[in-house]
């Protein structure tokens, strides 16, 4: 427990720096980011004094109590300066969760003339948020065996200091490839025409599969083609497992059934959109792939730029986007939703169900990369999945209860579990935002969220009893 | 493949016979079912004479076969007099449809001034899908092996006569409870001020949780307390399953674990609503509980009667009854739907896999009226609860691509492949009617009805190649 508050208090401390940083780089808020950064640096020592004589060992419960408590704590300390410079409690709070959670959904408004230094906070939240939720999924989330993740565990990966050394190596690893993708992505935007403050933030929400942009249009301000297909390309590279990156650096082995499981289903998806976009509107042939490719790709990877309000495109478009939020990137990527090694499996789980069917002996084995997969990980997986839907029913309800119509709600709780951004319809959809609705919905919407980034369980689960029974035991000194 | 064609002849003459009853009656049509009943009974005995000389032997494979055509068979003959009557042939199949699969959507309007002829035609159509259906799920479904049914397999329901001679005796005791109590409803439907059309109408489709009513008010334009709570006390029956009633009549055995689960589903549900309604509106709690418990119970159990206009009591109760459109009741019951079996396994098999994520050498064993659970049910059960979402997902996307939009084309599908008849939204919810949409959307919506009643597989396993492979095969006389 005591290691617990300590990485909090740690976390405190990186924001309170971070917001040093914006208010050393811009000079118009650089008095909110000096104090919030302050007063979040302060708090911050405060917590890891208090806990600094912990050891560093912690158990599996413990992993639990520090992924919940740390990514809300990231979203409180990310809301301080947005409230100091004048934003509601419910506002900050569901912007910072949106930005942390690399969600993008946004209440702010007048984008295009909101001081830099609070839109590059947006974005830096965003970066932080995505590789911070890579090396939770894949260091953290196999010890927690949520939502089937232990098919993720390393042969090392048990108990004791190596664990340790392992986790700290692959977040290295993993942050060098990101802020590498991040340099090439910015570098590309400025060879396309971005000013470099632009290119920098796009940049950096477009890695995490954010999609904070620095304009009301979205990525539709810019309209350069170049730039959309660059956009398109890098929030790709975002939803893929940064793991595998390593693996093909390092040894060369390509192959990625997850990979191809979703890019398939991209190439599908997107042919098919496009060849009723041009049956059904005046675009060109090539403009129509761009503007279905891109808007396809940002909601499936759950980023959620737009480069266009695809729901006036027709009722399928509608339908479509409203189903696709719920797919999700990669597993060990940046990106939500549901993630494609779960899909995956569900969908060879169901194919061996069917085929057990027709004949009575046989029983099918389900495999990924070619390895049978255990028991315990096809269970997590549709655990997952059950939540995932019923969390999605819950949410849905009680914005309902709170006065949403029945699409405002429905697509409002899946894309804030899905970390998409943008819903559908005319008060959230893409070329709305989320500014008119009550503190209540925000709120809602904003733990919705936060459920989602943890998948599910590793919150929920401090909601039980017998959590905190046996979590009583597990701090209690031994004799 | 002749005792397919041959139980197809049988079915229209029945229907035949059906519509000359319905000349007899009454005399404003007598023409128009007087010239359907003579053509297609002419057509029926063609079909019979044709095919006269096949055994009664039947393998599995002609069951598929059988099933999927005599349901075919019996909505094109259903509609045969609403065609001679003057509808388009859209229209026709789509009411004949809806009324044979006990859907009870409707595209028609001033039902008030309809003359009585084709009401009872819409009732009758009810009835007999209704104890048609019950019959197909205990003595066709299990054979089939589909959506888990094998579960109602009894010991003797092997191939051969004493097959055939259960099946009969069980269709038989069916029938009797059946028409004991659309009887018994419809005596009390008298009692309670009902004219003896209006009761004997209304008790067909209540039996059969059809939900065609003869008013465009469908059952609203019956103020009385005592005929609402009449009417919902025998939704509720028509929802349980026929074959409890033969135990609890023969043997004294009260224990069914669907029925609880359905129950307590229902009465948690509609406490809970009538709570909102109280503190929402000017209704008195009585009134409130009322018209919960009856719109609630009616879409539940798939009837799709409306005593008001439920959408209009806000976005929470439009939201819930959306989802509830999916339930369903009883199997071995007229109701349709995911049927409370399934969910109930489906959440049982959720729980059994929660607790199997903790302990690592426990296997719970699922079980159903304090049996074990054999693995090829619970496979079947998933397989249909895929199938359902995937069938909605389609159905939904084709109604998409037709113009309806996101609401109408979710809702639309639901209501149809669920059996259920009136949607959310304003055109297809309890206060409209689906006369607007295009004869493309209806008759896809009246595919939809099929597919739910024969719980997809029937139907779509015609679909692949490899079953009439199997089945030219079979079909090869033996040397």
């Amino acid at each position: 427990m005591h290691f617990v508050i300590f990485i909090n208090g740690a976390v405190l401390i990186f924001f309170g720096g971070a917001m040093g940083l914006d208010a050393i780089l811009f000079q118009s808020t650089n008095r909110i980011f000096l104090l919030g950064g302050l007063l979040t640096a302060f708090a911050g020592s405060m917590l890891t004094l208090a806990a600094r004589q912990s050891q560093v060992q912690m158990a599996r419960l413990d992993a639990f109590v520090m992924t919940s408590s740390v990514w809300m704590t990231a979203a409180v300390a990310g809301g301080v300066p947005l409230f100091l410079w004048g934003m509601t409690p419910a506002d900050a709070f569901f912007e910072a969760m949106s930005g942390i959670t690399t969600t993008g959904s946004t209440v702010m408004s007048g984008l295009d003339k909101t001081p830099r230094g609070i839109i590059f906070w947006r974005a830096m939240l965003q970066a932080v948020g995505g590789v911070g939720f890579v090396v939770t999924a894949i260091a953290v989330m196999p010890v927690l065996k949520v939502g089937g993740m232990q098919l993720f565990r390393t042969e090392s990966s048990d108990k004791g200091d190596k664990e340790m050394r392992n986790a700290a190596m692959f977040a290295a690893a993993t942050l060098r490839v990101y802020l590498a993708l991040i340099t090439l992505c910015a570098l590309l935007y400025l060879a396309g025409g971005m000013s470099l403050f632009d290119a920098i933030t796009h940049a950096m929400t477009t890695l995490s599969t954010g999609g904070y942009s620095g304009y009301d249009a979205s990525f539709g301000h810019f309209q350069s083609p170049f730039l959309q297909w660059t956009c398109t390309g890098f929030i790709l590279l975002g939803a893929l497992p940064f793991a595998w990156y390593i693996r093909v650096v390092n040894r060369r082995v390509f192959r990625n059934d997850q990979v191809s499981a979703m890019l398939w289903c991209l190439a599908i998806v997107i042919l098919l959109l496009t060849a009723r976009l041009i049956a059904t509107s005046h675009h060109a042939p090539l403009e129509a792939l761009r503007l279905v490719a891109f808007n396809v790709v940002s909601v499936v990877t759950t980023t959620g730029y737009a480069t266009a309000d695809y729901t006036g495109w027709g009722p399928l478009f509608v339908t479509a986007f409203f189903f696709l939020t719920a797919v999700g990137g990669c597993t060990g990527s940046t990106a939500g939703g549901g993630k494609a090694m779960r899909w995956l499996l569900a969908w060879r789980a169901v194919v061996a169900k069917v085929t057990n069917l027709q004949s009575k002996h046989r029983v099918t084995r389900i495999k990924f990369q070619g390895q049978a997969v255990e028991e315990d990980v096809l269970n997590g997986v549709v655990v997952f999945l059950v939540f995932y839907f019923a969390t999605f029913l819950m949410l849905t309800i009680v914005l309902a209860l709170l006065g949403l119509d029945l699409e405002t709600a429905t697509s409002g709780a899946l894309t804030a579990l899905a970390n998409v951004g943008p819903g559908v319809g005319s008060l959230i959809g893409p070329a709305g935002n989320f500014a008119a609705l009550s503190d209540a919905v925000k709120t809602v919407l904003a733990f919705g969220m936060y459920l989602g980034r943890l998948e599910m369980l590793t919150v929920l689960v401090l909601f039980t009893p017998v959590f905190w029974r046996e979590y009583g035991l597990h701090l209690r000194p031994p004799r």
